[in-house]
């Protein structure tokens, strides 16, 4: 059944080779106190850093740095930020770098109005107040879609929990700088598991509901481009045409336009999250890592479902097989996309160990509107498959 | 080649059966005077004019109305509405109806605002100031996807012209509201007439550059929403599923998001827009009678992605053909969904006269981006094919 919905998303987003130019025109727009937030080394290295610190002071602007925004990007991390941004007044959070840059951007906007930030706002999911530090950002990595929504993922070490929370409109970048080129320096294991978080994003939006669905045929069609241009970008890592697509796909699929009316499921995600948050490996592999075993428990589920998706993603044309074994087809394709395109790690290769399976299963969120809401005993299954 | 963009699109969109009921809560965020504007009687038919005049006062609002807004809006009536936004200081235009009425809304917005605003928006196509009178609207038919993008098609009688502009965001709806079943009553022939905009809309995009595009994969999706899901609508017209399905795709169709980094065609609307300047005929209708015979003047510069349209989009699967043979077979497969689906009609048939086909050659616009630029001598046998 359809389901009603709002959109309303505000980012402004400069896309292509020559996008940065409007960095400076967009920075006129703040006042003068900027908080650059950003990784490790990796833009001193290209000299993204030293380009973004000359628009900054092109337009006059004064300078805090916060840098070490790691993947998973900690709470801790983000409050020293929230700590910058009340102390010194900051007119605008400029964010340059990956999804858990912007990710950690959107939590110390958010914080920084905020007694007890954690509780709030990633465990009772409350509104925030309405006049938050505005926020921009370069993107130098694709995957999250946190470039152009409001999603923010943030690991609390204190208490072993990786917890995403979605925010309002008014919390999110005001504008965003994509470049395809800025990619082409990200090694290639990181590539590829964001390009596994992206399909993995479109699968846990598609595999809900059991209407005809706009939504439904974007996602495919998304899917297609990555299945298209996946391979490319790896024999080719500087292919404008191929990253360009996986750039865009990425922020086309969880800007929440092609998951419209949808229920959506988001159970791999909460499972691979506590993955994550205790051996804190790629977020995409560790998504690839257990996919498809979790897809072959649930598929019987939502079988006309995954007849669609064998068909419509995978193109796969086939007589006289019965729907179970088309659904089993396109599960098939999908580990075979996996495996050929260096994405297929065991849990026990990101650095699981058997001791954690049980504790992961216990602890992930288990509130999916996806075909089958899962038990612990189930989850620690897939996980045991998985590893 | 991919392009470079700026997408950048405010709207928020209420979509679904109780979207009515943010009415009132949008109309709480803006001051007392509104110029509700609307077309003819079905709204008053339908009940929805004493709806929205009832949610007015419970607002409080001083309401000023502007109807008779018809299909092809003209420059007489977009100045009757700008006039009251000057003389009255109005605070809001609240479009209530299709496409022209939406159209005619943000011309109204614009031309407060200027002293010859045929000159400077359709003929010269000026910026507009910053501060325009906001827009809201409430959607009852399909087709022009107005309800979230910039796009006023209006006519302007006296020099017998009907002209497109795209105004900047600041001139997009800031909320529009979209109720699927406010469509169930438009007539069958209005709504195939929506129908064929919205997938001329898409055509006109996907038919231009030779590169792999993101959103190309999103304009076949869309065209696979409208294949399957008109033969529902014409069979059982108040089929929420796909009755919402088509509402959707149009609104995707041309809120700009499915046409990023492409070039883009846009001469079959410069020719209907003259062919309905003279008739009067439904815009939908007249793209119908002249797309299939243009496409075959063109598809031999372009022939790669009309072999790509007839596989992706038509599911049109043979060996053994040469290209030129796949190409035709997808434009026969768009003759058949014209026909099949009730949208055929001759130009004779929508009002022109023989001595009217060298004037819309000659006054149509000829700026296409597409893969061929057509002279008015090869415009003139296309019509004559149509006619």
């Amino acid at each position: 059944m359809l389901k009603d919905f709002v959109y309303y998303n505000p980012t402004k987003i400069y896309f292509g080779k020559d996008s940065m130019d409007n960095l400076e025109i967009e920075l006129k727009n703040y006042g003068k106190k900027v908080l650059f937030v950003y990784g490790g080394g990796s833009i001193k290295r290209s000299g993204l850093y030293n380009k973004v610190i000359q628009s900054l002071k092109n337009t006059n602007k004064t300078i805090y740095e916060l840098s070490d925004v790691l993947p998973n990007p900690t709470y801790e991390k983000m409050m020293e930020g929230a700590n910058i941004v009340k102390k010194e007044k900051i007119d605008l959070i400029l964010a340059v770098g990956g999804g858990s840059v912007i990710d950690c951007a959107k939590g110390i906007a958010a914080a920084a109005k905020a007694k007890n930030p954690w509780r709030s706002f990633w465990i009772k999911n409350k509104p925030t107040p309405k006049k938050l530090c505005p926020i921009g950002s370069i993107l130098t990595m694709t995957g999250t879609g946190s470039e152009m929504n409001g999603g923010s993922v943030i690991t609390n070490t204190d208490v072993n929990l990786k917890k995403g929370r979605v925010f309002d409109a008014n919390n999110y970048p005001k504008f965003s700088i994509l470049n395809p080129e800025l990619t082409y320096t990200v090694p290639e294991y990181q590539m590829l598991s964001g390009i596994f978080d992206i399909f993995s994003h479109l699968m846990e939006q598609y595999f809900s509901g059991t209407d005809d669905n706009v939504s439904d045929y974007l996602l495919e069609g998304l899917m297609k481009v990555l299945i298209n241009n996946t391979p490319i970008c790896i024999n080719e890592p500087t292919n404008y045409e191929a990253r360009s697509n996986i750039m865009w796909a990425s922020t086309m699929a969880l800007n929440t336009i092609t998951g419209l009316s949808k229920d959506q499921d988001w159970e791999v995600h909460s499972i691979e999250h506590q993955i994550s948050a205790l051996t804190n490996c790629a977020h995409g592999m560790g998504l690839a890592s257990i996919s498809v075993n979790y897809y072959k428990h649930i598929y019987k589920y939502g079988l006309q479902k995954f007849v669609r998706f064998a068909k419509n993603v995978f193109n796969i044309n086939q007589e006289n097989i019965s729907n179970e074994q088309y659904a089993l087809l396109g599960i098939e394709a999908l580990d075979k996309f996996i495996k050929e395109n260096k994405m297929y790690y065991t849990l026990q290769q990101l650095g699981c160990t058997q001791e954690m399976l049980p504790i992961i299963a216990k602890t992930c969120d288990k509130d999916s509107s996806g075909y089958k809401q899962l038990t612990t005993k189930e989850i620690l299954k897939i996980l045991e498959e998985s590893y």
